[in-house]
Parts: C-alpha cells; sequence; structure tokens
C-alpha cells in the first residue's frame, strides 16, 4: 500500500490533542474521518509528536497509508474539503517510502513559545500567547535557558505521565528574545518529553520575572526532581512549528 | 476637564465595528460602557478611525474626557477591567491638551491588509486574513499599487455610503510584498475614505491573478467611476495599525 506523508497546520483551541481520545475530538481523529470521507477506508493517521490539548501547530507530520495511489494534490484537497469546519488542514502530501515513519524516522522537532509580556489583556492573540503581566527579562530567560541546552536526565521539566522510557535527551537548542511585548522562546531536540517545552517556558518565566537567577535552573535540573519545576506554562502559547527527516 | 488620549487595540470579529449602532455592540459602546462602570461618566469617546465590522486594530487612537484626573495607569487599567470579557484592551492612556482631538488631530494613518495566498484552508488565522486560493504575483500588485501614490480623486475607491465631503486624497504610501504564504498590502495616507485600503485591496488582487494588468488600475483610477472598481476586499484581512498627530 502506498504511504503518504502529510504537513499538517491546526489551532489547538478546538481540539483534545492529536492523539484519539474518548473525551472528544483529537486532531488525529478528525483526519482519520476525513480520510474515510475521502476514500472510504479506516486508515490509522500517525503523526510525529502527540501535541497536547491547545498546543497549535504549524508544521505537524504524520503518515498514512492508502489502498491506491492518488495524485498528493486530490489527498491534500479531498482530506481538507471533508476536515471542514474543524481549524485543521493538509499543507501538503507526498508519496514516501514504505518504511517511512513520521515519529520514528524524524531526526528533529522545532517548538515554538510565545509569551505576551504585558499588562493589558489578550485580543487579537487571544488562544495564542501566555499573557504574562510581570515585566519579564528576556535576557535573563535566555541565559538561563543556556543550562538545558545538552545532553541531560530531564526529570525536573517532564509531566508525571510522561511515557518516555528514558528522561535522558539532548536538547540541540533553546533561545528566548523579546520582539515588542512577545517574548519568543525557540527549543530544537530530536524528541521531546511530555510537557518538556511548557515545562520550560514556565520556568524560564521565574527567571524572567526575577523570582529565580539563571543559575537556579541548573540546580533545578541537576535535582532530577519533578517538584524543582517552575509551572507548567499553559498550552495557547505553544505551536508544533516544523519536523526535520 | 482633563482630557486623555487612549491608544487601543481590538479584534473587530466581535464588534459592529468602531461606531455605536442600534444593530449590536460596537468598539466605541464597549469603551464608553468601561469608562462608566470605572468612573460613572456618560463620556462619548471619539476615535481617530471608523473601522467597519471585522476590521481590527492594534492601534486606534481615541480621546476621552473625564471630569477629574487620574492616573494615567489607572485609567488604563480600570477601562481594560471594565471592558472585559470583550477583546478590546487600551495599550495606554495619556494626557493631552484640552483641545486635542484624535480625529481631527490626526496627520497619518496606517492601515495593514493580510492576504493568505494558498490552496489549503485558514486555520490558525481565521478571521485575521482573507483567503485567496488563485496564486497571486505579489510585484505586479506593487507595481499596479505605485498607480495609486498621490494626491488623486479616488472615486472608484470609495463606498457609494462614504461621507467624506471631497474624493480627492494624497495616498503617501501603498506597497505590496510577499512573505512565504502572505501577501501584506501596506497603506499610508492622511485620513481613508470609506472602504478605501479595502477597495484597494479587492483590485490589486485582480492585478495578482493576472485578470487586470498594473496599468488597468491606473485605468480605473482616472475613470473616477464606482463601477470601475474591483471587488471589495473582506474586512477579516484589514488592521488600523497607527495613527500619527
Amino acid at each position: 500500500m502506498p504511504r503518504y506523508r502529510l504537513l499538517i497546520e491546526y489551532d489547538g483551541a478546538g481540539f483534545v490533542g492529536w492523539q484519539k481520545q474518548a473525551n472528544g475530538l483529537s486532531v488525529q481523529e478528525a483526519l482519520s474521518k476525513a480520510v474515510f470521507g475521502f476514500c472510504g477506508e479506516n486508515a490509522d493517521v500517525t503523526g510525529a509528536g502527540r501535541t497536547d490539548a491547545g498546543v497549535h501547530a504549524s508544521g505537524q507530520t504524520a503518515h498514512v497509508d492508502l489502498s491506491k495511489e492518488w495524485p498528493v494534490d486530490t489527498i491534500r484537497d479531498a482530506i481538507n474539503f471533508h476536515l471542514r469546519p474543524h481549524a485543521v488542514c493538509v499543507l501538503a502530501a507526498d508519496l514516501v517510502a514504505d518504511d517511512f515513519h513520521a515519529r520514528f524516522d524524524a531526526v528533529g522537532r522545532e517548538y515554538r513559545y510565545v509569551i505576551l509580556n504585558r499588562k493589558p489583556p489578550v485580543t487579537l492573540e487571544r488562544g495564542k500567547v501566555w499573557h504574562v503581566v510581570a515585566p519579564l527579562d528576556a535576557g535573563a530567560m535566555h541565559e538561563a535557558a543556556q543550562f538545558l541546552v545538552g545532553r541531560h536526565d530531564f526529570t525536573t521539566f517532564r509531566a508525571a505521565a510522561c511515557q518516555a522510557k528514558s528522561p535522558i535527551k539532548t536538547v540541540e537548542h533553546v533561545s528566548v528574545s523579546r520582539h515588542g511585548s512577545h517574548i519568543v522562546i525557540e527549543a530544537k531536540e530530536r524528541s521531546f518529553l511530555h510537557n518538556q517545552v511548557r515545562s520550560f517556558a514556565g520556568t524560564l518565566k521565574w527567571v524572567g520575572e526575577g523570582k529565580w537567577r539563571p543559575s537556579d535552573v541548573a540546580d533545578a535540573l541537576a535535582a532530577r526532581d519533578r517538584t524543582r519545576c517552575g509551572p507548567v506554562a499553559p498550552p495557547d502559547g505553544l505551536t508544533l512549528v516544523a519536523v526535520r527527516y
């Protein structure tokens, strides 16, 4: 059976997350139903990143097997037609090798976390940013973030429910920069632990507001203790930007 | 009575437009009610630009008279408190001269119009862009836009209902640029005619898709005939970015 790779964009607000769940519509289920609507096949859609409820994607990637070969633009357009009115779409489809795996073949994932750092409430970006009123020092946050780069045991920064076998991961890149009232955190890693970026964001916010020194992040990391993590930042500000193969 | 200038941001989707109307909540009415909630005064809030229903603002400016003097941050925060849950906020308040007028003293207004130019539907930017599927040539659109710069009779590009005494205006700047799938139109003018930017955007879209040559825009302008205008682009893509004094 031909295997197709799908590049997917969605607004996480309308979904219970990527993965199929009993308590509401997931992105995965919306896609499976759209595939069925298009060609009548019950096909699994396997994604690269299992984003949580409310988390967005501009570059999620998945694969799906269909019993016949279709022009890739037909696949993209037909799935999009059947995805309506949900806020998810296929940006591109392409034919890949039979053994391509969206999750296991990924060599890098990139997330972006956006904080709106100002006193007035959110209007134009509702559901897309974390609103933080206390003035944040992006320079201190960036300095602290550098302690997270490299190969470490990230027990402090993963959800208790994380299903990864090992808490040891190699963070390739974390940066924090200010653009007017926006603070942007960018993180790159082969594969992330559950809630890792949101745990980074919440902890870095403590550094930004001066509650923690940058070196406190190094201490929290070294402690390998979930209770030493800052608050887990809300999903709204998080976007899965790209998956590399 | 002290006069205050307010810098205002809003998502136009939840409003019938800037100006008070019988058929629903306007931004102006939401602000007047919030001022009343804060200090019990029935004050008029006079805006620089009367944006239509669905049009956004990141830099609308208004003035309001209050009977007593307040710290400007108190005004900003108290109005914002009373604006909830509407998607509008005061970004900044400052005390201005008694004769300052948000509308008549403005020497420049800046609008941005964003088109999402791709086949897949809109997800993350719903209500914030005009979705155009046909591939657009931004270079041709920019070339055409230059015919609109300068002092002209813009009868072709204003709504039949436009209340301005004269259709003669001086467009300072119009540019069209592509950023990935986004096409951004920026327009600067002392004061705009009703639907002028949306008339520009719809007409430039015709040029972008090759239905019109750039010089056809010059001909339409010279005709001074509303029926020669392209389609009026939807409000979603339009934002009042700044007002200069």
